[in-house]
């Protein structure tokens, strides 16, 4: 008899590492591939609860820092997009275009926004008069579509859901700030939120925004060693501003072009905290983004008057673990234990409790975190108390691990060839290596190895800027940067 | 001289209700049209931040009933739209289609959402396996597109935002409940938050949901006496359960198609929320929605030392009211005070403060509500307690005016000549009249006079139901129901 596949397997690290993510993704209840459009998803209710804690946690962020949402339309007439050279360039080959509407073939084509650039610089254009007027600092939640060949979950999908943050200063100084100050938001976010630990660095010319003067990223290890972008922010200088018209009048009476920041992040993060954190038996979620943090599973026996007290019980714990701000759930459905520990295992719920009759009456019940292998006997009493304890250390120990993995597959190298060697197997890394600053050298390490710049890290991260000698071809080089294969 | 037009003019309701509408929706700084984009409109910051008030409560409404949000593709193959014969009849003139993509023409064209019931039937399907699998229930935030001829910002615009909540149940009865439930809480909603009266009622088969067995509603009169629906709920029974194949293995091992119901509310609410309360001098928002509640103004002096008490005591009362969870702002910006009233009477800010040094020497400040006309002096040291009070009174207020509206503009009438004349009236009426329950007379009434039937009202509302003689033909009646002219 032929071997019949186990849908429901996770198919383990070792053996592939895109299958084990694709399983997890789906074991996770995160998300399933659409079938019906071409590299399109549904985000299931889990994996949407944990864009729903991005969201509020970053919206939050952003308007401590005097962001405004506003909300601008999906399709943007063909021709803006052509508007700003280099931008055509990069969106062209990934645009959907709308020929149709009502019934009737459009005069003008329309295209979905990959992204929001152009017909927000029409807007500004438009609300922008003077210096009075600036900064004007805007984001925009919305979903993005850019048709995409190779797709993977969360990953790269054709439609995902985004949050495009669109700024206008009248100087190029108070823009650069905010194009910082944004990096470091997302920084923070990814590390005190998603335990991931990210480098905040600049993108070498080859990987900058299309239409950008520069572009800033932060760059998180997958536990396969691959890089992962996880957001950007980038330097527009007067490019759209130029391309749109955005001029106001500064206080000495001259018209001046705007100068633009645009920063984003997207539902690319879930894909990122999968690849971050979870196991072979499934995902694991960061206690701070975790839907459910918290699950009691009731052990019933024989004696129905003994499940009442474990009902019970299992009751007044679940109040008191959400009277202390956890999310938490009494899992009081009939059946076995078995089959619920699973399930809450591959959806990444951080503590799992069990009571049964026994327990209560030693006061005790049993324990165990998500990320540790071994369960342990606590005291019922002391209960919420430990709950609220483990979800900081979790949240603590996952960023620990995922810092320690990067910095054990972080190397230093000033041998081209060991360089080479080094990308050719399974297991990837971040390499520290001169570059002598060209797209030339760029494409050549590219094509021979697959490892691309990821960015030039910002001061202050330890990886300081020293001189050198490029790594390829021995020319100066003013400072190391960051080498990866990536997502 | 040609006379030039006040671009900020506010038309008076009384010289052009649109005209008034359309400048309170734009002095409010709620939305623009977008222009570039045949009846799409921007929706501006003041506007959006009313959209997310609207959002967070309706969100922590359906979660409370164990409804969970989830994302399906924007893009729908175009062949699922004609998989159930009434939706496709309904819905296809107004699709947009997407017939490009990737710099290639499409084998399948695409539509982008109208509404989501084909794809989320399709997912429904794989989804749902057993009776232990349902309910499901799930709810989507997104955008949707409704190729539009005659559009009006925020009531009927070609792309709009919205909810749409999509459940599946065993049975009928069951489905029916969520149906009444979901309106209920619509109903809730809009009364408690927006301060807009609404009637809870049953849509009549011709203005129905292309696809649905029967469509409730909420049906709220503008200040002009016409009606705006304002949220629907709809009993689907199983006809996009056998359109998408979604059955389900019952109790007793039957395999049975589900029953399905949708309902939904959108960024019209925001346009039902202006021509509820708004007057000749701009907008007025219910406190519950408002994104900001209360402003301090200071009446800036000549002596520098003086002016230094005012914005301490701003800051103070600002720092004050936020910490009773009221959002407030101290406005101390240079200038003279009464641009800044004017600024924000036109965006609708509840309550307004004014502080200057002589206020602050007595221990007062000016105080004005902005639904009412005159200012009055309050005392500082009360001020917090004050503006608690008025707020919660503001809300109440604003409803109570709005319902004695509707009152004073509903009749019953048994004349179809009174009817006639009635309809042609510039002022607008609710009439509750008898109807014999055809299309044909529904069709007659609406082709000669206006007029379309806006619900057939639930009981309970003052509108019961009782036997009667079809206002047009004479015939048989069930019961009364509500008639206007709707937006």
């Amino acid at each position: 008899m032929a071997k019949q596949k186990d849908l429901s397997r996770i198919t383990p690290r070792s053996e592939s590492y895109p299958d084990w993510y694709q399983d997890v993704v789906r074991e996770g209840q995160l998300a399933e591939t659409a079938g019906i459009v071409k590299g399109c998803m549904v985000i299931k209710p889990n994996g949407y609860a944990i864009w729903e804690k991005i969201q509020a946690q970053l919206d939050a962020r952003f308007k401590a820092t005097d962001v405004q949402n506003a909300y601008f339309p999906l399709l943007i007439p063909e021709s803006f997009i052509t508007k700003e050279a280099e931008h055509v360039e990069g969106f062209a080959p990934e645009l959907a275009v709308v020929t149709h509407a009502g019934g009737e073939e459009l005069e003008e084509r329309y295209v979905i926004r990959p992204t929001s650039e152009t017909v927000i610089g029409h807007f500004f254009a438009q609300w922008i008069q003077s210096h009075r007027d600036l900064p004007m600092l805007i984001n925009q939640w919305a979903n993005v579509m850019r048709w995409e060949l190779r797709t993977r979950m969360f990953l790269r999908t054709s439609e995902f859901l985004w949050q495009e943050g669109h700024t206008a200063h009248s100087n190029h100084e108070e823009a650069m700030q905010r194009v910082i100050q944004m990096l470091n938001e997302y920084a923070d976010f990814a590390q005190d939120y998603m335990a991931m630990p990210v480098i905040r660095g600049k993108k070498s010319d080859t990987e900058k925004f299309a239409g950008a003067l520069a572009s800033y990223t932060i760059e998180a290890m997958m536990q396969d060693g691959k890089a992962l972008q996880a957001g950007t922010s980038h330097d527009l200088g007067q490019n759209f501003g130029k391309a749109f018209d955005v001029k106001f009048q500064s206080k000495g009476g001259e018209h001046e072009f705007v100068w633009q920041t645009s920063w984003g992040v997207s539902t690319r993060l879930i894909g990122g905290l999968v690849m971050t954190h979870s196991d072979d038996a499934g995902l694991i979620i960061p206690p701070k983004l975790a839907p459910l943090q918290a699950v009691i599973v009731p052990f019933f026996r024989k004696k129905e008057e003994e499940n009442e007290l474990v009902r019970e019980e299992g009751r007044k714990l679940q109040a008191a673990l959400r009277a202390e701000g956890i999310t938490a759930k009494f899992d009081e459905r009939e059946g076995q234990p078995g089959p619920k520990f699973y399930h809450y295992e591959r959806t990444g719920v951080p503590l799992r409790f069990a009571v049964g009759p026994r327990d209560i009456a030693n006061r005790t019940a049993e324990f165990k975190r998500r990320d540790q292998a071994d369960k342990r006997s606590v005291s019922l009493d002391g209960l919420v108390q430990l709950a609220k304890d483990e979800l900081a250390q979790m949240q603590d120990d996952l960023f620990a691990a995922a810092l320690k993995r990067r910095e054990d597959n972080t190397v230093r190298l000033d041998s081209y060839d060991e360089f080479t060697e080094l990308m050719k197997a399974e297991e990837g890394k971040f390499v520290f290596a001169h570059w002598d600053g060209t797209k030339e050298t760029e494409a050549k390490v590219k094509q021979e190895t697959g490892a691309t710049i990821r960015c030039v890290p910002l001061e202050g991260q330890g990886f300081e800027a020293e001189p050198g000698e490029c790594l390829v071809t021995g020319k100066p080089s003013a400072q190391r940067v960051i080498w990866a294969k990536a997502y």
